[in-house]
């Protein structure tokens, strides 16, 4: 049994092409393999003459989506515009034409997803490519791991942070310096901020959160920070500690509700994420009976984001044929921990004046908040300078953790904002 | 819209008894989440009192698999009896009753896998749980990687032989210590056979060969070795050149055919296969447009392969209420490479008399193959004495290193059979 299916590909650019390209490579084979028979029924681009170049000869190239959805009888939307509301308007109306939607739109789903979801309720949506590349995240928190129950998802899913983080732990140099050379190579857009202030990891780990523990879809109350603020100091330190600084997308189920953030951590050097390097991604699921499940792969780019999608379109062939739309969770009243309310051992550096009872006044100020100190080091230097005390903090929850940094501010000899970072993976006891 | 889904659950044993402890965990999470309600309909076991305490109150428990498939109204058989020829009168009777089949039974699916198929055309087959307990291989092969283009798939997938691996290289023990305490820990079988001597993790290279290449389903041609015999030796000497010994499955694609074998091989330690330890698993499959793709988890054990016998019953149930079954590749005309002709770098020790001339000896028989050496090492002994000589080869066929190793053993000065490893793994030039 043969079918054809035809994409209205909208976005003609590197996933796009990529699409297109993967489509001319292996149609046979899924056919053959499959029975679906892809077929690019029309594209969309903003640039017709360099779209053209993208698709096979004959395909129409057209400059509105509207027009595609609605005049080429293709049998699946193919949103790659990215953005926010051009390309939600263009899920609702794929869902509207009764079409299902395949998307890579990660922000789209992070922001909109509750009403995507529901206009696509009877037509389905399909987002493997959304989450971490080639990496099947998607399949497995909404498949594989269907039958279990999750406890917690986490994972270095965002490319350019990692390929800073990266430079900077072996070349010591700063967030900028990083920065710029992630962009001489293309691992960067031209405006990094998505990336880089860490709301690409934030989108992905709300996705991740939804599917794991039904979590709403929305940015609302996530904490987010990024890799741009982070000093190199902050590398050497963890370093000298045996940690290495990973930019981490979390969701934990805990008694009080689900911890959903993102953020530069501190994670043990001997554990699998810190030796995620470069440019590529991983998750790692812990689920009450499989236990622990790490998938590595790359994150980005026009080849294993399109493999993604292709995934997905023979997945939305195989469905259509059977009238059946993907099972995927409605998001329920799952309760989010405040941020305050989380606990996590910490690593704090205070830049301090070299005096004698600075330490004592830093300890007792976190001794008054509850906080007790696991390791302290102080870098010899001739009093009266400025210092680094880096501290290792036991489990404390972050509102007192911030707490603590303001008091300690307040300190004469305190001369900077205290850095926090929360340790995500601690050194084992035999380790 | 909620729907029944009542198993016909063969074999209460092990992964079994997780099935319904699972089952009984889980259902209402799954019912919410999928409109799945499990249930088991009846229970097959041989020792009927023990399988009463592993099952609800209520369910019925026969003794005979015929009987359960036929009277109780069942929608799916899930057999978990293991061997071959049981399960496989089983899993044709599901067939032929039109009751879709989910097993775990890897040794069936290798050995009667494409009657089994043929068999199961319109009810469909399950197998997630037949490869690397919860880690998803079938689903990444079968479905991430559907629109792509696999070129080779390997891993770990025997955590017997890499428990016992792993001790080896920690303690230095011989094989038969490792297994000994694999047995006491409850991680080797009373009769280890299937396992130790490579024959598991070959069942489970040929099933993913099969989705990842489309070869026969079948063991014939397949060259399996397993740990067994593996000297301590060789895991110090592989460590002094900085390799780990791994017992790997493969597959991979060549311009002649597709190359499976399974057997000890060496990893350089820099690789992500030398770092998995003890009974873990892991799967890398590298596709043309994915790039690689490292799956990590627990290859076994009661809960985490019920945890993927568990997302097979979900897919199956929503496939049944929407009349579909899986799409898996039919086993296509795709040539296996003759061992002969397979290409690798390799690791070879001779045990041989320590006198002036044993290596050019050695040295020019090699040549005489067309064999040339990439590095030697002879340990310092007093002359007269046997040594090891270690030697790590160029890329040559496995032929000529085999007749290599024939005339080798024909000299007078070497004294056993020459040891010959695979390198799976090589050093990188930059490591």
């Amino acid at each position: 049994m043969s079918s054809l299916f035809r994409l209205a590909l909208l976005g003609t650019g590197t996933v796009g092409g990529g699409v297109a390209d993967l489509i001319a490579r292996n149609k046979e084979r899924i056919a053959e393999r499959t029975g679906v028979q892809l077929e690019i029924g029309c594209a969309v681009a903003r640039n017709l003459e360099r779209a053209r170049a993208r698709v096979p000869e004959g395909v129409p190239v057209v400059g509105d989506w509207r027009k595609a959805l609605a005049d080429y009888g293709c049998d699946v939307a193919v949103e790659l515009i990215g953005g926010l509301d051009d390309a939600r308007e263009c899920a609702l109306a794929a869902a509207a034409a009764g079409l299902p939607l395949v998307t890579a739109n990660k922000a789209l789903l992070a922001t909109h997803g509750s009403e995507i979801l529901e206009a696509c309720s009877d037509s389905g949506v399909y987002f493997e490519a959304a989450v971490a590349g080639c990496i099947p995240a998607i399949r497995v928190l909404n498949g594989a791991l269907a039958g279990d129950r999750l406890q917690r998802v986490r994972g270095i899913v965002n490319g350019t942070c990692n390929y800073m983080l990266t430079r900077m732990a072996r070349t010591g140099c700063s967030s900028a310096e990083a920065l710029a050379e992630a962009q001489q190579l293309g691992y960067a857009e031209a405006d990094p901020a998505l990336d880089v202030d860490g709301f690409d990891a934030a989108h992905k780990a709300v996705i991740m959160a939804w599917l794991a523990f039904g979590t709403p879809l929305t940015m609302d109350g996530i904490p987010v920070a990024g890799v741009r603020d982070l000093a190199a100091a902050e590398n050497r330190y963890a370093a000298e500690f045996g940690f290495r600084i990973k930019l981490l997308a979390n969701a934990e189920l805990t008694d009080d509700g689900v911890a959903i953030w993102v953020g530069p951590a501190l994670v043990a050097d001997d554990h699998l994420l810190a030796k995620i390097e470069g440019s590529m991604n991983a998750v790692l699921a812990e689920a009450e009976a499989a236990g622990p499940l790490s998938l590595i792969g790359a994150g980005a780019g026009a080849e294993p984001t399109a493999s993604a999608v292709m995934a997905d379109l023979i997945d939305c062939a195989l469905d259509k044929r059977a009238g059946r739309v993907p099972s995927l969770p409605r998001p329920n009243g799952t309760v989010l921990l405040p941020q305050e309310e989380y606990r996590c051992q910490s690593y704090m550096r205070l830049a301090a004046i070299d005096e004698p009872g600075v330490l004592a006044a830093a300890a007792s100020e976190l001794a008054r908040h509850g906080i007790s100190v696991e390791a302290i080091r102080q870098p010899e230097s001739r009093s009266g300078e400025q210092v680094d005390i880096i501290l290792l903090l036991h489990e404390a929850s972050w509102g007192a953790l911030q707490n603590a940094c303001s008091s300690l501010r307040e300190l004469p000899a305190i001369r900077a904002e205290p850095v926090l970072l929360p340790i995500a993976v601690a050194h084992t006891p035999a380790s």
